[in-house]
């Protein structure tokens, strides 16, 4: 077999697995945002019923993968892989979901690149030949990572300029090795970056560069422009990390024309309280499945790069002075293999 | 291409990737137990050096992908992907680990199973063509894991009967498309199994039906009988697990003579106050690394399955009173292909 790999980061698959089925789940506010029309499913009480927003959390994971099972006309337990992950301590949002579904699980952690870490590898699964269908699922809740990251909601406390607003939702992606697509085509598999920055309330500022590194690193990889794609999204950088990243392809002599950030997408910017945007694996997942894989079946878009972006931080590592550890992974999908 | 999947949770690899280095760090407790030969570096000062518990379980997990990379003789750079988790809030111990080393990176989170799955998407990862090679990396420290699932150590809580000592730990394995072996030759990817549960002083008992469920998923998807094996291994079971694995086995009529487990072999069960064995996912990583890829290569056993075990519950789960959903991921390493 000769090898997939393209330069040193990304693969291009032999035959690109298609996206049999996707759906998402969100909360109220993020049904009061411009993306309203996307959502499979609103939920007007954030804590789905349940006791705890955790509970919520995983509520909400399973209720957007068996919409995306549905829409993919398939069971659970067709499924060959699920990978999941989420942001809580010992990602109990998606271990909670998954138990007592009949699905051979890989839990994964890549903080807010989840939904991209997620699809990679349900993608290299079955481009690689092990198993007919996979499914990726990943989710976030603002009640639950507020109090996980920050401070309890009960405390109030005052956010400052650069805080994003984590997104109440969850999306799932079912992958076929056949399928007529979209499909999808590569991934480039992000490195670590961390450029000391140490404010947990500046993701975006902390996670761009990694953003940068992973997109040049792909474009290098494939020897492809910008334009090649109709679309390059980052997960949450939200309207600070987002103006980083175009300055510093700037600096490199290219204006993206094309960019965008999920985290400005998801929210009304001016209207909704979100500071500089929305965040959390929640973010990217849910403007995945509803808004841009939406807009690719509706001809929208025929190429999106889809860029998820994580903060490998914690409440210890930020108690103990560390700065931030940062990671973009990328995710090509396209309407036509 | 042919599938390469065997039944409904197993992947037979057309070309299976060869260990090409494998190395593990311990704390001094590990070091005064049964396998301190097998072991690469024991160090005397449980902190290595560092200002935090959980900075030393990062610099031990550096240590052992360091040495392991060494013994394979490749650098960092090399890597075409890295797999690594922890048991930390956020997976810190790895994130952190990583942070500067020029490595493709995917989190991966499942718990005591981490370095069974991490060893599982690298072999996949390689088998699939997306590489040449790919390292797995895993960790637990006794300190960190304490203070992060049950007490912090100044409390001094009483230990139960059923309670076992996270092993101060960390281990890695180098993978190679091509080389002189031991190589993985199959994988069998574990589905969440909760039998209800709740003691998180009692991880064996509520991991060994996953445990069960999978080895058995593998014997069945490949027509094998547990001979087959010179030794089936699982992770972290501990006495009481290791036996309610040996009893559920009994029942099928079969009596395995060739099961142990790490949590066991690890510490001198008798004089080394460790009540039910070892834990924690340092706790297969460095069996695994040490023991029993030594023995392997010492001519020992041919044929080993290694039966990651992990208990996916969080401090939040168990204070909101949920039962603990396990998983196991086997994983089949043998001197031929």
């Amino acid at each position: 077999m000769t090898t997939k790999k393209k330069g040193k980061q990304t693969v291009a698959f032999a035959n690109p697995p298609s996206i049999a089925g996707h759906a998402c789940v969100v909360g109220k506010k993020e049904g009061d945002g411009p993306l309203a029309g996307s959502f499979d499913l609103i939920e007007q009480d954030d804590t789905f019923g349940e006791a705890s927003w955790e509970k919520a959390e995983s509520a909400m994971q399973k209720m957007a993968l068996t919409a995306a099972l549905d829409k993919a006309k398939q069971a659970a337990s067709t499924m060959d892989y699920l990978f999941g992950g989420d942001l809580l301590n010992q990602c109990i949002g998606t271990g909670f979901a998954v138990r007592g579904q009949d699905i051979p699980f890989y839990g994964i952690y890549g903080a807010c690149s989840n939904m991209a870490e997620s699809l990679s590898l349900a993608a290299m699964m079955l481009d690689g030949g092990f198993g007919e269908w996979a499914a990726a699922v990943t989710s976030s809740h603002f009640c639950s990572a507020e109090r996980q990251y920050r401070t309890p909601l009960e405390y109030g406390g005052q956010r400052t300029p650069t805080a994003q607003w984590t997104v109440t939702g969850a999306g799932a992606t079912v992958l076929a090795r056949e399928g007529d697509g979209p499909y999808v085509t590569h991934v480039t598999t992000g490195k670590i970056v961390d450029k000391g920055i140490k404010d947990a309330n500046n993701m975006g500022g902390a996670m761009a560069p990694a953003a940068y590194q992973t997109i040049k690193a792909h474009l290098e990889d494939l020897n492809r422009k910008p334009s090649y794609y109709d679309l390059i999204v980052t997960g949450d950088l939200g309207r600070l990390g987002k103006e980083i990243v175009l300055d510093f392809f700037h600096r490199d002599g290219m204006d993206l024309a094309n960019f965008d950030d999920c985290g400005t997408l998801v929210y009304d910017l001016e209207n909704q309280d979100v500071h500089c945007g929305g965040s959390g694996c929640g973010c990217s997942a849910v403007v995945l499945n509803g808004y841009l894989l939406n807009g690719m079946r509706a001809g929208r878009w025929n190429k999106i790069l889809f860029c998820g972006t994580g903060a490998l931080l914690s409440p210890t590592s930020t108690q103990q002075g560390e700065s931030i550890p940062c990671i973009c992974h990328a995710v090509a999908v396209e309407t036509k293999k």
